[in-house]
């Protein structure tokens, strides 16, 4: 649980700050993840070649690293930045998108764990993926759902001393000892490409305006759930929820987080 | 021509089965194509590198080779994709786009070719260029029209025995032996950026539900025009138009994509 | 100043002829920057690698280089398309984008200010960034203004014979010896990532089709104003404001430009 208040202190600040934040994350994602940023109060950049990746993280507020369109480069550039990241103390949330689908995958997310993300972002089947290959879960499960997958994230949040922020129907969030659920949206969500993509990019924003890593996730992810729910109650489809979602973080009142947080 | 009936099964059979279809395009398509596969019911996934493109083709469904930001490493990534797909006798789609345009895409698309595409999805100009390159056509034209190229188009089918699937006022689908034309759409859908990129990878994943890859590919065109004529009934431009295409392919009904088919 | 009737002239030439660009930008605005081309009436294309780069820059008309997601071969590919486009009088845009952030940032401008861009087109910071680090400016400040700069902009627009199209609450575009200002907008266009990055590229399809590249830029900043402002009438936030834009650039009247280009 949240409690409400932080959730909408946390809301603030993003917007009252505009913290920069460095994306390394695919190129599908790009777009969109730039877009709900700056639509939410935030500043994003998208520096990612090891040449200026450290040096930018530097500069940063947070670093997010997304491993879903992977390549030797950009993993070399990912590296450079959560290592800066990690050393100055600075939030840094790993998004191991397909983890489960490679060698490669699997590979990477292993090195980048290494470096002690403050925060892991990702459906119940990637958490499944890490928990499993980090000793801390059961097993590989493409469909998992979150409920299924509680007990793996907390133990893979304690073990690894991170936050997981596990997204799906119901969101979890844990840190192993406290956890939380996100509950609402909108069911044509899915069909919003790199929508959680973007969901890293924004609990990223958000630990960079609060220190408790566990807060500002459930925070993040309330505020984009409220602002899916705004949205949704005016799109025909998907391609509609998109620009109203962007539309709707860029003047949502802090009362809708607080309302979504509130929920049992 | 193409049978209404058999149209509105591999429709069916798209929504249902949602084949996972492994992406491998320019950075200008990535957004538009993964979200117009996510609203037509599909499953995209834009792995690209040699180092996981061939062994995520073994998960695929089937595979796209686009070739509209070429550079060494994504060609790499394309070949290992492409020759495994070939090998397990999955569907893959090449897109030559700007075939004609530099030495470097006409080699590109050559390699490309080698591997036997199930399907060549391009405008005029670009099958052209692909015909001629392989001793199946007359020569570049860069303002070419499907009708004047049709017979280019079904000699190369013929010679390459495979689909070609050429998109523009009226689209022209050939195997060599059957020719079928997709009519309709909207005026401002060239203004859209990378539609025809997406126009491929639904022909991919058509393919991916549907053993007839000439059968498949009229049905994916179709389902795109009765889609884009249901967004441009409603849009003031290109930009709503992208979106409503969206909303209209995410609950588009079967009855629209026989009546595309049916026409004369 | 710039006199109306010459900036509806360019908006006039632009739709009737259609400029082919290549532009070689940055992943976020890929997809934002062709689309924005597209429905004001040029035809854009992202080759990149060095490979074709160069060859193609013999067709365009018109070249971009935009720094804003660096990497080796991209900038390989920036310089060889520079090269060619200078040594045949092509106009082309130079986007420094945060050029002030990092080493690496710095000396790729500076290697391609070598290769003497048609015009630059940055937010104020960045302006400044470039002036000071060839001597024609004092420093940098991040959070520049147009208005502050415009002697820093001249200075540097007459040490390097160029044209600086600096953006902002108020755009100043000057060659140094004349300078104009281009007064309008919306609030909420800030939040529309990648913005700038597609002012770049329209600038440069502009100058593709009107020699005097000063009144091209101008023409160009004054249309992408007008279609803002006609968007944003009727936007209620930065996702619907994106694709307004869109459609007020399709049908743009020329008189919106030349009321833009008329203000004081």
């Amino acid at each position: 649980m949240l409690d409400p208040q932080t959730a909408v202190h946390v809301h603030d600040r993003l917007r009252s700050s505009g913290p920069l934040v460095q994306v390394i994350t695919n190129y599908v994602s790009m777009d969109i993840a730039a877009n709900l940023l700056n639509a939410a109060g935030a500043s994003p950049a998208m520096v990612h070649d090891a040449r200026e990746a450290g040096e930018f993280a530097g500069i940063a507020q947070a670093v997010v690293a997304n491993i879903g369109t992977l390549s030797p480069p950009w993993v070399d550039g990912m590296l450079a930045a959560v290592e800066v990241a990690s050393a100055a103390g600075k939030p840094w949330v790993l998004d191991p998108v397909a983890v489960g689908a490679t060698a490669y995958r699997r590979e990477t997310a292993a090195l980048l764990v290494e470096h002690r993300p403050t925060v892991i972002r990702g459906n119940a089947s990637e958490i499944l993926s890490i928990a499993t290959s980090t000793g801390a879960g059961r097993g590989v499960d493409a469909d998992a759902d979150t409920a299924d997958v509680r007990a793996d994230a907390e133990a893979l949040a304690s073990k690894l001393d991170t936050v997981v922020a596990m997204t799906g129907v119901v969101d979890v969030v844990t840190d192993g000892t406290r956890t939380a659920h996100v509950i609402g949206g909108d069911d044509r969500a899915p069909m919003i490409t790199a929508l959680g993509c973007s969901a890293s990019a924004l609990v990223a924003a958000c630990c960079a305006v609060h220190d408790d890593a566990f807060e500002a996730s459930t925070a993040a992810l309330a505020i984009l759930t409220a602002a899916i729910e705004q949205a949704g109650a005016l799109a025909e489809g998907p391609g509609s929820l998109r620009w109203r979602l962007m539309d709707a973080l860029s003047t949502l009142p802090s009362s809708a987080v607080a309302d979504v947080v509130a929920r049992r």
